[in-house]
């Protein structure tokens, strides 16, 4: 039904009563004291069932506190900075091991309670949240050296994507061809715009050119004459055969909506604002939407085929985060009614059918989405 | 309801037609006349809706092309013979990639269209497939090279198991501590019944050492004195901790099972046909099946939390097909008549929800499973 501007002052309620929750649970519950870092396999009766350190998570947590700490009145508070702290501390000891070429260093991927590595996967996206974690972090403690230790990384991540990808532990396969993943774009964007808020004309500068890039590498997924998002295609820009080429995954597809979204308006360029609200906000809600039984598909193959991936018909709670911060930047940023609409459709389907306490592990993940949407008026 | 043998008598008839039906479906469809070897992502009207050539499915199709050629009368056909030997000329010519220790031959886990490497998986299942299509193939052809090729495939295999697993390729990192997983001697006794089947004392002795091996590394899954079986166990057979270390797969179960009855016949080990009956057919059966809709889980958590896998609750047709044949394989071996109840349950809820078109991918999975409920007298 419409959705009114009272109603949307519900929403923010809402969502800042859950954002309180949220944070409150992890603060209370996910703290190792003993081997520092905290645990992220945690249930809703806040009960540890796996002890296994993920450091993306680990990364996303560092982060979270620090943006809570530095942006928002009321979680500035000694209590989440300190965490925060310790959280970096954990993964500037333990989540960098040497890469497999010499002198670059890599991410693990999982790490045991006490920090020993258990697994190193041969992508950047560990990295990318180290990173995010450490810029982060040296916005609230002014140390210079995390700061330059969040560029290092970076500038490593920067070469694996753009220059040499041998350095990431893959065998060169002769049928292993280059592939545009919608994901590394949409990574290092997002990074991008980590790395630059608030920075001097110096850093704005460095990273210019390679926020241009990853605009450019992202368009390329508009396929098909412009009706489809696909998640794969080639460094050209053109569709690639198969399964792989046909995949499309719609959280994706809005989440890079968001990214450009937020591109857009710093950089004033309205011809991408409508670009990004067309192709990557109403399109793939378009094709992403259940529409007998609502809610976001995980995988969809454009041609209508089964994707193989066996969860693909699966109603996950990120796609819903991603769906909602994205059209809700796009109403906020044009004031269009059928935004608001969709956002209100969405919203909706997302808290009557998505528990918050569901898949605990994967909860800060909420907390980053919640608190975004929660940034503009609840300080 | 009850099952009477007249019943038993229907279902023989009814796996034979599907067992047809598959056949006819693949010999038609699946065949690349161009670059040899099989599709294997057709669609249910027949059209390849993805060229990559996963090995384990290509190895899957010779071993069931010489299987069937083999043992049952009505598939004794030149045209399967013929499909088998381009099947396996193809596997030899390109599977086969050199791995990451000097001197040792991996197997390519996924091959393009025209045989050139896309992935290596750091695993041995795709070893596994190669060395049960070249076995099958040199016993239909009497091709004596091919079965050391077999043997020596097996040997490497043999030395990342019980030796040195470097050569797979995965880094050496201090938290990735060493597990037995099932699937690991489960296979290993699978291509050990393969190898020996039916050749001289000089094969059935060298294997027999290994055999036993595999089945107390099985056996070790026996967990919370005997009131689970567990995926993963450390290699002195004791629970590890967190997810892995409570992670069910109930299939799995009852495929160890079905090989562990196989071992026990050819060995006349009664007291192991005992277990394998109780705690690998009767168990995983008790815990793993659901009782509010029917059908078998794909994972669960011994302690019911809720297990990360997020196709965990799903109802896949292979864990079916395994049930079916491990549970006719019990009451066949033992005529009890409990056992022939739980196959019809099983058999009805399986006929009942699972398309054998459904996900043709896997398909060949199908034809061997059918095959196998179908040999003892269908010839």
């Amino acid at each position: 039904g419409k959705m009114s501007v009272v109603k949307l002052e519900e929403c923010r309620e809402r969502l800042r009563t859950e954002l309180d929750n949220v944070v409150d649970f992890w603060l209370k519950y996910s703290h190792d004291n003993v081997h520092g870092g905290f645990f992220t396999c945690i249930g809703k009766d806040g009960k540890v069932y796996d002890e296994l350190k993920y450091v993306w998570l680990q990364g996303r947590q560092v982060w979270m506190y620090c943006r809570l700490y530095r942006t928002m009145d009321r979680f500035h508070k000694p209590e989440i900075l300190e965490a925060a702290k310790a959280g970096g501390a954990f993964l500037r000891k333990f989540a960098r091991v040497p890469g497999t070429s010499s002198g670059q260093w890599k991410c693990a991927f999982c790490l045991t309670r006490d920090g020993k590595a258990v697994k190193i996967q041969r992508t950047i996206f560990s990295e990318c949240f180290y990173i995010m974690a450490m810029d982060e972090l040296s916005r609230v403690t002014g140390d210079e050296d995390m700061q330059l230790e969040a560029e290092e990384m970076m500038k490593q991540l920067i070469y694996w994507v753009q220059k040499d990808s041998s350095g990431l532990g893959r065998p060169q396969l002769p049928g292993d061809i280059p592939i545009n993943s919608m994901a590394v774009p949409m990574m290092l964007l997002c990074l991008v715009q980590q790395l630059v808020e608030g920075r001097g004309q110096e850093v704005v500068q460095k990273y210019r050119e390679l926020g241009n890039w990853c605009v450019q590498q992202i368009l390329q997924h508009i396929q098909r004459n412009g009706t489809a998002i696909l998640e794969n295609v080639s460094p050209e820009g053109s569709e690639l055969p198969g399964c792989l080429g046909r995949l499309q995954n719609p959280g994706h597809a809005l989440e890079a909506g968001w990214f450009l979204l937020q591109f857009s308006a710093e950089s004033g360029d309205e011809e991408l604002q409508r670009t990004a609200i067309d192709k990557f906000v109403e399109l793939p809600y378009q094709y992403g939407w259940d529409k007998e039984h609502g809610g976001l598909f995980y995988f969809l193959d454009v041609d209508g085929h089964c994707p193989t991936q066996l969860e693909w018909s699966m109603k996950l709670w990120w796609p819903h985060c991603e769906a909602l911060i994205a059209i809700l930047m796009a109403y906020s940023q044009t004031k269009r009614p059928e935004l608001l609409e969709r956002f209100s459709q969405v919203y909706e389907y997302t808290f009557s059918h998505v528990s918050l306490h569901c898949r605990a592990k994967r909860h800060e993940g909420v907390v980053a989405a919640l608190a975004i949407l929660a940034v503009p008026d609840s300080t």
